[in-house]
């Protein structure tokens, strides 16, 4: 046997031989969704236990092989496909996809890292609990990855992120051992907080394989709006006056601009504009749930009358049927095909404080038409979060003629994160940094809070083993892959 | 000069003359408000600012100095007063005590440390703001220390633990080096969540000298009312009922044992019972706040009285004044001083799930009748979050017969403790560690989380200066101080 095949033996000697795939069933797990990023590894590592985690981890570790843990694979930042150099192995956590406990009375499950989100929504309503996480991949992203990457999603602005989700966790350590912080509990004030620790820290300090979350009451009525604006300081202030008046019930506050919404609209199957007249410059769709049976529409409808009548706002639709709702709703959730139709959107995961957007985009867009007249921006985001998928949209002729596409992208994405940064925001909001933001977080992060993440990456993982070249400057082949993105 | 004079001199340059204080002044911060820990040190050091504190760390580390950081000295665990041995300074950051931000439009307030919590309400109030964080200490516990302890209290059943109020931290790190995280941002998914390391790790690895913090809507309205039950199973049941029919709106979840009760009715100043007839076993003190301006007390007494309707309690009280509802809360906020009236209670913090409360308190009662049958049980604690603080009542005679009481309390209390770790649970659920419960970190906690705990603080805090024999055995003076208590 030569060295591959004696490490794949004593790997199948750890997990079975259905545990370690090298075959064409490895291609799918070495290219993200969107096609923007590939990578090899020796082998696709199926553990079914977490025992088997740890004792992979501490063979991967004794033969210096380098692991990229991988959930649904739906990272739009590079962060869960394997580097393009080196001896890698892709550590799967998708047969580990038990729902272990589901406890309604108090209002937490325990899951295994692999279950698919949109499997734990369905096993919380069955007890009539809600698991609020929410995104557009619930329907084969895993709960390890949302943890690793502290996913975000539509629900941020009631129910917070990933990491206010999750009341425990088990962690194999690089090294193989294993922290069973699995806790139900509140309240636990005895020690450091590991916990949040390895909550976006997305696999580079070990591997989650299973999680306690927390459950909400299932709310037992939903009110649904789209509300339309001639300038985006009366949609801050619009939000900003929903969450005072309907505080722990505004569960959506999405917003769009005009050029997104006729995106939308234009590559959309059987989506109909809801207001009569010329699209307004901006909308925003806002949701509220409650507790109470009856009576939320009508008072959101009251409320969205009375600031009508007051000029608040250009328009206002209310959904009066569950039909209505669902339309309205689909045409926010039909953003990302749509855009990919359009042409060649240059897309950003932009936060600044929720009442720095109008400056944000203000700023943004005078940077565009001064430097970039061939863009179009595009504005799609959670604003009661202040998260902007900002983004800079251009034809595909004139994309086709791009000669540096990579250096293009850069440059432009670099002057949009100059501006989040001069108003206290961030490059990444939501979606984490993978390999393709490995060097944003040198150029805009305080160093001394680089420095401090460097050392805890030495601490727990002194080999730099675990997802190489993700989320830190200098802990593996950032270079190769930080350019990978096409 | 001898040593102590040149290393105070070299002190008061940092810190100016009035900055370093040594007389009688000194006095109040070597001694807890329970009078029960006791410490020395060589001084008490008074920054202003955040660039002071890096100068002193400095200094401190390189004269070999042990810095104990304290912010209005309310600990309960012995966290706040210095060790009894070795060359000790106090950290105080009470002169640091500036608002220095308050953003109505963002819901966000910045502060220094060293301001009085009752201070940080006011100024949220001022813009129709609620701050949550809500604790008897709150008149003269500082936020640094909050943060460092990750206070609790009796709003966390809908608002969370302080550290899910905190959006940014400032803290100085041992060696001198200053992290600024100050933001304001909901979310930012960009490296690893160093915040809430230091929210929580009780002064041991740096100084939190300022912080960004998260306001909420005042609320418009509030509805309370006191429940009886013969049996705390129907009292957990109707928590648990409540917080599913008002979610959102359950603000306070108080839960008293008869005994805890009538000894606060005792020895309170015009108190009154608020039923008739016998008083039950079990009182559940439930508050509401909502948005809406009225129609919250009604939707209350309507459910409380199909509840009763149905069986569900033995009485119910509903406030229908400000004064009403005054009362019933007077009758909670006085168990403390009452307790100390009544005898010598051994107090625990301890919090399991929920819906364990009834089997932890079945269990715990049964060993103290078998093993302590001079003790009553008196239970008062934050029932939403399954926190109870359960209490050994001894008469002040048992109490001055007992020889050793270290040993005897600590007896006791491994008792009750090794019931709640039997049910997932915790023997410090909201105070923290402090001196006191060292010990209990080595005997109770997880071993892995414990190595993983000792290797953070030696990464951060190498020489050992930070709190020394504080929250981790192994890092200081640990058996000097752990039984400091009488």
């Amino acid at each position: 046997m030569n060295t591959n095949d004696s490490l794949l033996a004593a790997l199948r000697q750890c997990l079975g031989d259905n545990g370690v795939v090298t075959d064409g069933d490895l291609a799918p797990h070495l290219i993200d969704w969107r096609k923007r990023h590939t990578g090899q590894a020796l082998c696709l590592l199926l553990p079914r236990t977490t025992a088997q985690v740890a004792e992979v981890l501490r063979l991967c570790r004794a033969q210096g092989l380098r692991v990229f843990p991988q959930g649904g694979n739906t990272s739009v930042c590079g962060g869960s496909v394997p580097a393009e150099t080196g001896r890698n192995v892709i550590l799967s956590l998708a047969r580990m996809n038990r729902i272990v406990e589901v406890n309604a009375r108090n209002n937490s499950m325990t899951v295994e890292a692999g279950c698919v989100l949109a499997d734990i929504h369905t096993a919380a309503a069955a007890v009539d609990r809600l698991f609020p996480l929410s995104l557009g991949a619930e329907g084969s992203c895993q709960i390890g990855g949302n943890i690793a990457t502290n996913a975000g999603g539509t629900n941020v602005v009631r129910f917070g992120n990933t990491r206010d989700l999750i009341l425990g966790l088990e962690v194999v350590m690089p090294d193989g051992r294993i922290w069973n912080g699995l806790r139900t509990l509140r309240k636990n004030n005895s020690g450091y907080d590991l916990k949040n620790l390895f909550i976006g820290s997305e696999g580079t300090l070990g591997v989650v394989t299973a999680a306690t979350l927390k459950l909400f009451p299932a709310p037992r009525s939903v009110a649904t709006a789209l509300l339309a604006f001639d300038n985006v300081d009366a949609a801050v202030d619009e939000a900003i006056r929903l969450q005072q008046r309907f505080p722990g019930e505004v569960v959506g506050l999405e917003l769009m601009s005009r050029s997104e919404f006729e995106i939308s609209l234009r590559h959309g199957h059987n989506l109909r504009k809801p207001f009569a007249g010329a699209t307004p410059a901006w909308m925003v769709l806002v949701e509220l749930a409650a507790a109470q049976t009856d009576g939320l529409t009508e008072a959101l409808s009251a409320a969205l009358e009375a600031a009508y009548e007051r000029g608040e706002m250009a328009d206002v639709v209310i959904a009066t049927s569950e039909q209505q709702r669902q339309d309205l709703w689909r045409i926010r959730h039909n953003v990302t095909e749509a855009n990919t139709r359009e042409g060649m959107g240059l897309t950003h995961d932009i936060a600044v404080p929720t009442y720095q957007v109008p400056d944000f985009l203000r700023r943004a867009g005078d940077a565009l038409a001064a430097r970039y007249p061939d863009a179009t921006p595009v504005v799609v985001g959670h604003l009661g979060d202040g998260n902007m998928h900002y983004i800079a949209m251009f034809s595909h002729a004139f994309w086709a003629a791009v000669q540096d596409k990579v250096g293009f992208q850069r440059e432009l994405s670099h002057v949009l994160y100059d501006i989040a940064a001069a108003l206290d925001g961030t490059f990444s909001a939501e979606h984490g940094i993978g390999s393709l933001h490995v060097d944003e977080m040198r150029i805009y992060k305080d160093p001394v809070e680089i420095a401090l993440m460097q050392q805890i990456k030495a601490l727990f993982d002194p080999d730099g083993m675990m997802n190489p070249g993700r989320v830190l400057p200098g802990t593996g082949t950032t270079a190769a892959d930080g350019h990978a993105t096409h």
